[in-house]
């Protein structure tokens, strides 16, 4: 008898059909004899709409009491999955994330996972009860409901499926697994059948919006087994799995974009020790991910630093680096929030020289200018235009040939 | 400094500008040097949209789940109030029935409240900060979500008025106040400015929608002070207070109907003990509330019993009185719903002989057939057909003169 957490996101239960649906798929992975936690996210658009509904009664709502309200949305989720159960007969019960035992840090709106109990859930399934676990929340040890940030049940799932020692962690979406690239973009993209830790935490890092970076990282650590897979089409998805599972190493497996991309550059700063750890603590102070660092060459001991922040926090990062300028002596600040990330990925970079090189010459060819590169052992990412965005992706896919990767 | 509990129900609360001015009100009366715990329901009609919700997913869903759905109504305004609050630089915290120390009985979507744990809310309190509790809903010792039913916000706010030991208790509705009867059906229907808890009781148990019943009882018990006021209208309300306030007993102080009327009846039993109360553990088993009990004066030890209970109730009580009827020998069993209850109410009427011989003048005189009596010392029930009911409750306000209660 193996244990299987499930994971469904919002358009997965997104209306009754669906959530029937859902049920049903429920029923018929457990009455193949395995024993089910499943975890479900708000309703499609209900975090969205609980949040416009809150910015009409206060623009800048405390991060508590936004908790407070968006916890709400996966709370509806799991009872009516939990009532879709029942109506077909299965035994199931549910919990919201505080209830069930998921313990966070007191970071609002980000709060991180730090303790799972584990025994309200075995005492349930030791009744042979489908346990249905509200994603993406849970409490501090002071009872303070969080959330854990966008893309946290994902994070739920995997982190269950860690403490409970899970067999397998199925994360069910709206895509049938993990594709080269957007299919949006690309028609030919190819979906992958398996893909390794690694590769899959840079593509969710860089905005392949399929698995949250977090959950990959989760998984990666206490090596969950995990499947991304369609909720609507019963296909084979795609494994997430270490590294000497994949038969052959792809040079490049897969290419993302991230179009929440905002640069920010601090001009003549003084090239002194603790300049640059000024503001980035700063900004990690006020739990600003900072991405891409590019600092120049320095000229009689001056610097310039750029960096990229999520656009959505541009106004709070520039706030911030603003008042840092001044203290720290900057001549100017600029910033831009039309540029977007595209990245190519794939474990085996490592032993293939000159696929970066590749990339800048398959871009330039398209007239496509590059604004920072980061490069890791795995990835090599280019800050360009965000309307060059397509054309890059495009390019990218036929000069990398994934559209062959599978054959 | 006085400490002041105010209950806001569902349409108070109706949209964000009902929410902003609801805000405003908290901090007028906070402004005033007094410390304030507020009471917030679902926001108007979220509860029966969830309860349609549940019902297309499940037509007969669990209470434990239907609990787990409707909670989240509750939740959703008391951030969204905290939000508007704190737009207006008011200090301000919300909790959920759980997190905040209500403890119920299990009885899912009827649940007791057994204790409240204050220390939280004196905490805040002490802080200075207006504590906003969502009403409704509880937890049990086991950490389950539960609701008080219909009405429970007006019970968690008396409850919480007794015990923090408040000094006042206000009940913001859509109404003015208490009205000698409905307004809609005698338009000349007078508010009063005062009314005993025992008058409230009655009004309330039959159906007169202002306060929930159960809150009445408990102000009784605790005797906490309340006042029911329009969350529209800046107007004094109506105080419920304890007997030797009111300079002047009316005999009859308002009338009350209450359309969700079913009526029962079990045909020849045997006049054994024990047989009623065969019947009515059954309902009470299954939480069923019996209203008014009929025994017909028996003939050859046979009886026939009639009771009303919900109209709601009718096919779940039915079902359990026709298994029993087998049982005990019932001759046959019949049911009406087209019935309605119109009913006096008055602490006078305990040393005013005549009152309910009146009042069967009164209804006689209109051509309208009793069905059932009951009687308590300040009450007189009829059970009438239901499409007579704004013709009784009419002619009952003229015949007591009623419009002119206030002067």
């Amino acid at each position: 008898m193996a244990l299987i957490v499930q994971k469904y996101g919002g358009s997965s239960v997104g209306n009754v059909e669906r959530i029937k649906r859902v049920a049903k798929n429920i029923s018929n992975t457990r009455s193949q004899g395995n024993q089910m936690v499943v975890v479900v996210s708000a309703v499609a658009d209900t975090t969205d709409e609980l949040i416009s509904l809150a910015k009409q009664i206060n623009p800048k709502p405390s991060s508590r009491e936004m908790d407070m309200l968006l916890a709400t949305g996966e709370q509806v989720s799991i009872a009516l999955l939990a009532m879709a159960l029942e109506a077909i007969n299965v035994p199931v019960i549910s919990f919201t994330g505080p209830q069930v035992g998921i313990i966070t840090d007191n970071v609002h709106t980000k709060a991180r996972i730090k303790q799972i109990n584990t025994e309200k859930i075995e005492g349930e399934l030791a009744k042979d009860k489908v346990v249905i676990v509200a994603g993406f929340q849970g409490k501090t040890i002071d009872d303070e409901i969080t959330t854990l940030g966008r893309g946290g049940s994902d994070t739920t799932a995997v982190a269950l499926a860690a403490a409970l020692k899970a067999d397998l962690c199925e994360i069910y979406t709206d895509v049938e697994g993990v594709f080269t690239t957007d299919p949006r973009i690309v028609p030919k993209a190819s979906k992958l059948d398996r893909i390794t830790y690694d590769e899959m935490l840079e593509l969710a890092t860089l905005g392949a919006k399929v698995l949250h970076p977090r959950s990959v990282e989760l998984a990666k650590l206490y090596d969950v087994k995990l499947c991304v897979r369609s909720s609507f089409v019963n296909k084979e998805g795609t494994f997430v799995v270490k590294n000497q599972l994949i038969e052959k190493d792809l040079v490049v497996t897969g290419l993302a974009y991230d179009l929440n991309v905002a640069k920010i550059g601090v001009f003549d700063v003084p090239d002194e020790p603790g300049i640059a750890s000024k503001i980035f603590d700063g900004l990690a102070v006020a739990n600003i991910n900072v991405d891409m660092i590019v600092q120049s060459a320095m000229r009689n001991n001056i610097n310039d630093i750029a960096f990229t922040v999520p656009k959505d926090d541009l106004d709070k990062a520039l706030q911030i680096v603003e008042e840092i300028g001044k203290e720290i002596g900057a001549s100017e600040i600029t910033h831009a929030d039309d540029l977007a990330k595209v990245s190519i990925v794939g474990a085996g970079m490592i032993s293939s020289p000159g696929v970066a090189a590749k990339m800048f010459h398959i871009l330039a060819e398209n007239n496509i200018n590059i604004e920072m590169i980061s490069t890791s052992e795995i990835k090599v990412s280019c800050i360009i235009k965000s309307n060059e965005v397509e054309k890059a992706i495009q390019a990218l896919h036929d000069g990398f040939e994934l559209d062959k990767i599978n054959s």
